[in-house]
């Protein structure tokens, strides 16, 4: 798999990852440990919610999604740090058995002031289920590594 | 605990949780599952990375927020729903034998036009260090149940 530079970025291009398969026991995992609300954790209790069903908790889904910004294809980014994440909604919710997939599309990028070293790039990401439902999007920043300068 | 319909949300009243302790043992395991990157997961690595050691995932320490939010005092919201986050960024990293604490302040409400069982509410979330540093900061917006309408 390519690996590019900041150089090597072209707004537009597309990468993708996944599927990444959903289980129930690990939305009630996830939960229970970090968001132990009865529409997470308990199956009963979540058939009676506004979702009718067990659902992921938010923090799981944002978790699936970090786990697949690593494994695009057909190329990554030689990611140097996040810097931030802007209008992340979840249109949908993550329900067992989901199988989840990623798209992330450069919207942006810009050399910065003060390090010649490295870029911003804005990428605009897109986590959909198997019905194609987006089930959470953002614009994901990051400062990412620019060519080493051949010394003459 | 007071829980608080829309109603009683008053804009810039301040909520807090915590502390969370962060160890190391919790940082390699979550990040194991969804961010294996050797500053993650590898003390030795992480100790030549740009943090120069061992620190959390983004979606490690975003799921600690989630954790911390239900839990705030002096008063909750009862959310239905979230409905996103924004302007989310991470200004310092998050590393073992820290102690999390989450400040939350009611930025502003207003009514849905579409149910009058509910209404939006955004608020300014921090998540600081023990040093009084900030490892995130977002803001979450919540449909948040009104005060059911007594019948006459």
């Amino acid at each position: 798999m390519a690996i590019l530079y900041f150089d090597e970025a072209e707004v537009g291009r597309l990468r993708t990852a996944g599927p990444y398969q959903v289980s129930k026991d690990e939305i009630i995992e996830f939960a229970k440990k970090f968001d132990p609300q009865p529409f997470h954790v308990d199956e009963e209790a979540a058939a009676r919610s506004v979702f009718a069903g067990l659902t992921a908790s938010s923090a799981h889904t944002f978790a699936i999604l970090i786990s697949l910004l690593s494994k695009t294809q057909p190329f990554s980014l030689r990611v140097m740090a996040g810097l931030g994440f802007d209008e992340l909604r979840l249109p949908a919710p993550v329900r067992p058995g989901d199988e989840l997939g990623l798209e992330v599309a450069i919207l942006e990028k810009r050399e910065t002031k003060s390090h010649s070293d490295r870029g911003v790039v804005r990428n605009q990401i897109h986590l959909r289920n198997q019905k194609r439902e987006i089930v959470l999007q953002c614009i994901g920043t990051v400062l990412v590594a620019r060519r080493p300068v051949a010394s003459s």
